[in-house]
């Protein structure tokens, strides 16, 4: 007789939602699927040449140490590229206000484990990431969700939520997942008053902020809370900031970062300790390698290049070929954009004829924590090519237009 | 205001022990101080050339799908790799009965995640592997210890605790962190039958379990589980086996192994999926490469030769520099071994006194979850050099005896 293993699962296993990104991922890997599925960066810009140099210096300068085990904060060079990447933004920082993480999925479950109580209530964007909700889903999270324009989550709605007292506030200002819309400076502005008059803390989620295809970059939901007050070099205020080297170089690295008040960062290093020890030696310093010398600047305006091209091809795909009656949004950066069927289709199913026509996406209502959502869908645009891009977009239209006609 | 952080921390983090291993880290940190503190490998056994050229194959074959995201169970030719590493010891497998982890630690915090509710009593060797008692104690853990002699948890003791109802067993049979000692295969085969006949799992962590020194391989509790079963190529028995490349390899890149049931591996997925999404693509790669074509076995071999060397230079020194009233255990294999020192003696003041003479170990205290163990001591012989064991042994030698005559 074997352990019945089902009944020994803790009972807060059963509140995980069902492993929705993993099964799409699992989409994209048969070949001749064209996916707007997932959120890949496009292969094409991974800088291999870089890392396959990084790597070589790294190994015959300082390989076994990049071999051995390593503290729990990360390695200080890389902390010190991350308050650089902030100075730059307008906000004076320590090493000590920053954690390497095994990407920011990690950060968000570190979040979870030290701030997250069963019951505690987050306040989001609805529709908000769904790999957020998958983190916190284990720590017992229940959410508030605020309403979300063309210009992001609408502050007119949020002080009635910050009434309903949330534990803390996720945002994804820039290029939002999963909509693709922007945050303005005015909202920015009037969330951080109010977080900071109810108490609340923020999580600032920041994947894409430095891939913006249009407009004027609009400052961090962190740099806007930091920079009033007293200019001291250890930020103590009151968002935690994540972002990622996923993006900018490649997410087969895991290698993302938070930024927050020290006694947070020092609760995050404890959880990260029994949660896996330290961020892989390796990567740590093969990035650190890669990113010297002005490397990312360069990278970044080469990749901000090829992503504003697809949008532009997705964008144009959409009007040449989705029927009346779905709207989507014109993302100003970011990898994704965010379209509305009419009230009465449901996406999921339209997903069902989409990929035996050879096309993925996916459907928008996980995105929504409190329900709702049954007739959107996300698209990717970062990792097709533009060739699959306008065939996909093609194919979609056509499942769109039979599924709309037919019902 | 800023917000109040330490309110706003979830009340079981204050649960979480002091973050002993990673200060014992930084110790070590220090050129000066000759530690016997940390779990580190020699940094003379990474195999840096194989590494570089590894990197090498892998960004020029592979370069894109290296750098990409990818499934949360882990490359599928390293699951493989761990199959056949598996079937030389006896046991059939599929790489569906496999998980890749960052690390044997992340493998410990994911089985909390899944398996422990606030509450949940774990059954324990005494003094246990203190990296284990910081992954659950965020879950809320509690603990029944088995006493442990120099063959292991004693087994006389184990139907009554048994009796008590614990939701785990948890067990390093090998060259047990922190004692160096090793359960006897007559124990082994009692442990896993009153597991079965009590149906409680047990969580074997095997990391040291190649690494031996002398004597005869003794079947790990999971083939000892598996092999009487009927043999499908699909293991789903009682045991959750754990092991890592961080010791035949190198822990600078995180990557370690879980075997267990599919149902079982099928949940760590889930949870993993919200942890971390997945291990790194690239580390996974280039771990498959350089382990390919026999290269483990040859540097396995180099391994123990080495380690062998140590462990009897340090046996030798503590024969000649250690005062009378002092244990210690002679450990067949892996990288530690244990000291006890008189009854009235408390380690943590020895380890000031050491550290003033520039010398350091890890106190016993921490490893024991319900107590006791303050004069014990657990020191590592793999990391230091013959030339450092002899005068770290040497100087641990004269803190001990001044302590002792003092007391």
């Amino acid at each position: 007789m074997s352990a019945s293993w089902e009944q020994t699962y803790a009972q807060r296993t059963q509140r995980m939602s069902s492993s929705a990104i993993r099964e799409i991922l699992k989409l994209t890997d048969q070949p001749d699927v064209i996916s707007f599925a997932g959120g890949l960066p496009s292969p094409e810009v991974f800088p291999v040449q870089d890392f396959a140099e990084a790597c070589q210096r790294v190994l015959s300068e300082k390989g076994a140490q990049s071999l051995q085990y390593s503290v729990t904060e990360g390695y200080v060079p890389l902390r010190e590229t991350v308050v650089h990447i902030t100075e730059r933004q307008g906000l004076t920082l320590t090493p000590e206000n920053v954690l390497i993480t095994a990407g920011s999925q990690q950060a968000l479950d570190l979040l979870g484990k030290i701030l997250i109580d069963p019951g505690d209530r987050i306040l989001v964007e609805s529709p908000t990431y769904l790999g957020a909700l998958q983190a916190w889903a284990p720590y017992g999270a229940e959410y508030i969700t605020v309403p979300t324009d063309h210009n992001g989550m609408i502050t007119d709605a949020l002080e009635d939520a910050l009434r309903q007292k949330p534990k803390l506030i996720y945002l994804i200002p820039n290029f939002q997942n999963p909509m693709g819309v922007t945050l303005t400076l005015e909202r920015r502005q009037q969330i951080v008053a109010l977080a900071e008059r109810y108490n609340v803390p923020i999580i600032e989620d920041d994947p894409y902020g430095q891939l913006r295809y249009e407009g004027e970059h609009i400052p961090s939901v962190l740099i806007l809370d930091g920079q009033p007050r007293p200019q001291t070099p250890i930020y103590d205020g009151n968002v935690i900031y994540l972002s990622t080297f996923s993006k900018i170089l490649a997410p087969g690295l895991r290698l993302a970062w938070v930024i927050a008040p020290v006694s947070v960062i020092r609760k995050l290093v404890q959880a990260k300790q029994g949660a896996d020890l330290h961020t892989p030696t390796f990567n740590q310093m093969v990035a650190y390698e890669v990113s010297r010398g002005g490397f990312l600047d360069r990278h970044i305006h080469l990749i901000r290049r090829l992503y504003r091209e697809h949008r532009d091809l997705m964008l144009a795909a959409l009007d040449s070929h989705f029927p009346p009656g779905v709207e989507w949004t014109h993302p100003a950066g970011g990898l994704f954009l965010w379209a509305t069927l009419p009230a009465h289709i449901d996406s999921a199913r339209v997903l069902q004829a989409a990929v035996e026509q050879k096309v993925a996406f996916v459907p928008g209502a996980p995105f929504h924590p409190n329900g709702g959502g049954q007739n959107t869908m996300r698209l990717n645009f970062s990792n097709a090519s533009p060739e699959n891009i306008r065939n996909g977009i093609f194919r979609l239209g056509k499942v769109l237009t039979e599924q709309i006609r037919a019902s």
